[in-house]
């Protein structure tokens, strides 16, 4: 059985307006199902993970922000390990690591693979992840390593450097790489002979050495001399890394490690752990495996040009459309260029130029207009000064939870779909055309029984989101049930 | 005192998403005031009259759907003559001409100028119009028409044909043209003397003859010749357009011509009056004059080259973005690019591809999401199945009329300004917060006091904009009486 600990960190900004602040690059629906809906990058790696390994235990290290789009996106079943704060990646796996053990009972024993949840990858990638906790099942080595293929000498990543073994293994590692110098027909023969040995390539080397970043010129060295891209891939026995929390965190349970998570230093996995490590192996991947942070390689991963309500002229070329919204794009006449859409705004860029976005959204410094709560989703319709319009869309049997606002009345209009409100302990079953009004300090939740759309307006000289205390209900929504007789007799 | 009937037409499609069915391209706000806001063609060209002779009869000759925007953005001073539906111009201007008649009583002797009411021109173009009238009035001619030296030897004018007077007058009004040959030092020095002489130019002058739409190598030699281009614009004596009326419509009064206005001929003015009168005379306008129905001259208009929430990237290029939205839209690495964003939609298009535009609107046949009414504005929010939620805007005194829906419930919650609502005949005054519920059938309206916001959710299985039935209030709404004890005492 795997155990998989998937990283979800990252900003919303680079992938504007169709992420935000609670709306990383991997919750953005971008990737086309069989079935013609799409998923995001976060979906498609856990479902890919499930589909390998039916049992596979996979807990999500990600921040408060991200639980309930992950909740809306996988379900209830999948574990979170909830970072307090932002730390670095070590801080981050050593707590993943304990909720492991003391929450989710996996033995010390057991290899645990770490993976971040955002490179966009091609299938045989999966099984890989389970090579790897393998190879740390046996316990040959304290960490095995992913190493990716290099596919250019960038100066984004980090590089491994493995050990030569044999005669012919340096001539069978050596490879073409784009933007380097021709190879004569010699070295062509021996590329030829390394994609026969491709087997080879992906078995377990020790590790040498880790370069960290260099320019491209250097780059272009190393990957000649069979160097490996660090994608923050590792696996290792769930004990190693527990050690190491007990000694450089003080570590001695998730609780306490929760609890003093605000003060633990900001540092990543690579310097405290795979650095200082000697016993390390890698095994290469040479499959797809791309870093889509970005709108060109965002758009790059699309299968369509467009996603969304997009009509494009027969004159554009290499344009990509992703629209949010209900009303429809029109491109005409445009090339290499991206349109998107979203309540957030609108995006229109060339390729070229979207990579320089970021300053632009921070300087935006705007309101979050839409989310995914773990009850459905949300998206603004309206801002005034002293009002807010929304429509939620809440899913069968899911519901808010029981709060209220201190300086803000609400108003619900049922607009699809048929539910039961609570206000003041008060049921109620609602249906489309019913209106709720809602005082400020008025307890309130609502609980869908069929898919429920509604709009909410909210009325207050001071709305905000933090604006929210919560109330645990003494007897829990029944999920679903249609009997309600009961409940309304309460009222 | 100058009498006006400005013909407003038009079809929303080529500037969509600023246009919409009943948005044409008149209405929407482009032109930047000194005092930073935006006006629009139809209020720059009424404006202007009314700044030029403040007691100037302007009548706006228009289609029903355009009535409520001609009176958001010029208030219900100005007249409108309401053609019944669409006919051709010269159905139109007997309409308008008898309106004048027999609603707003001009004398038959008096002239009327009639002009499009959307090119884009310069302010010596309402001197012109003054000029024109005050020919007309002379009663040396029937017809007196303005002339716009052409720019370009376009196929898409009309040619007026002037008569040459005078021994070198052939002469004055050589002229070169952009894409004409180029002309030797001699024709040189007969164009200087022509600019020098543009009083004469101005003058009036006998009309030789008209030609329709030649094409570009013809156009070439007309303007060499000295014809000018058919703007459209001509004055007359009220009673000579009354009597072709009169004998071509069977006209006796402005309601008989209304109530059969359905049953009259598609004709234009220049086919039934213009090409059979041989007492035309022609005044030339050399000062701005264009024809902006395509985005690509729309945006030439424009002063800036952002309306709205828009951010441009330093690698811009002639890029213009309107924005009717509350979102930011960012544009990063564009070249030669116009950007539009309305409730409607989004368009995206390089500047050349854009007058392509009206196949792809017309394909769309879209839901109308945003409307000026005599009242104020509105925009849909969002659209269901069975329900559709609006944002109104009501001005300080005015109000809806008072009507009802057969198969649509209401709802309205007030979320800025004070107003009072009508409901089935209960007076009540609304504030933020407020909440109304209309069943279907049931009578309601609502005054601004205040300027005033709603949002407005329709609920019903068969919700249309026609499902409507408008009453007359035993007593009106008293327009912006604050003192409202004794209407609530009514209720």
């Amino acid at each position: 059985m795997l155990n998989i600990i998937l990283l979800s960190g990252g900003s919303g900004k680079r992938l504007w307006p169709l992420s935000n602040d609670v709306r990383s690059k991997q919750f953005i629906k971008i990737f086309k199902k069989p079935d013609g809906t799409y998923e995001s990058m976060v979906q498609r790696m856990y479902q890919s993970i499930r589909a390998l390994d039916r049992d596979a235990k996979v807990t999500i290290a990600t921040s408060r922000t991200q639980v309930s789009a992950i909740h809306n996106q996988l379900g209830t079943d999948v574990g979170i390990s909830v970072e307090p704060c932002r730390r670095d990646t070590f801080p981050a796996i050593a707590l993943a690591a304990a909720y492991l053990h003391d929450v989710q009972h996996v033995a010390e024993s057991e290899a645990v693979v770490v993976c971040p949840v955002d490179p966009y990858v091609d299938n045989a990638f999966f099984g890989m992840l389970e090579k790897l906790g393998a190879r740390a099942a046996e316990g040959k080595e304290n960490l095995v390593l992913m190493g990716i293929k290099p596919t250019e000498p960038s100066d984004k990543y980090g590089y491994i450097m493995p050990e030569m073994g044999g005669n012919n293994s340096q001539k069978l590692t050596e490879r073409t790489v784009p933007g380097v110098n021709k190879v004569d027909s010699a070295a062509m023969k021996q590329i030829e002979i390394a994609e026969e040995n491709i087997e080879e390539n992906t078995a377990v080397r020790r590790v040498r050495t880790f370069k960290e970043k260099p320019d491209v010129e250097t780059a272009r060295k190393y990957i000649a001399e069979g160097a490996l891209w660090n994608g923050g891939i590792f696996a290792f026995k769930l004990g190693y890394v527990l050690d190491i929390a007990r000694r450089e965190l003080g570590y001695t349970d998730y609780q306490d490690l929760f609890d003093r998570y605000e003060t633990l230093p900001k540092i990543s996995f690579d310097y405290a752990v795979v650095e200082k490590e000697p016993r390390i192996s890698v095994m290469e991947f040479s499959g797809r495996w791309e870093d889509i942070g970005t709108w060109n390689t965002f758009t790059d991963a699309m299968q369509d040009s467009t996603i969304g309500d997009a009509t494009m002229s027969d004159s554009c070329e290499d344009v990509h459309v992703l629209n949010e919204l209900d009303v429809p794009v029109l491109v005409m006449g445009m090339k290499d260029t991206i349109v998107s859409a979203s309540p957030q705004g609108i995006l229109v860029s060339s390729k070229e130029a979207s990579t320089g976005i970021k300053p632009y959204v921070e300087k935006m410094n705007q309101r979050i207009m839409f989310a995914e709560k773990s009850w459905g989703v949300f998206h603004v319709l309206d801002v005034e000064d002293q009002s807010l319009t929304i429509k939620a869309n809440i899913k069968a049997g899911d519901h808010m939870t029981y709060h209220s606002h201190e300086r803000r009345d609400e108003v619900w209009i049922i607009i699809a779909g048929r539910g039961r409100t609570i206000v003041d302990g008060m049921e109620q079953i609602v249906e489309p055309g019913d209106v709720v009004t809602m005082q400020a300090g008025c307890k309130h939740t609502i609980e869908a029984i069929t898919d429920l759309k509604l709009i909410e307006v909210q009325l207050g000289k001071d709305i905000r989101v933090s604006d929210k205390k919560r109330y645990v209900l003494e007897e829990p929504l029944r999920t679903g049930a249609e009997g309600t007789g009961t409940s309304e007799e309460k009222a």
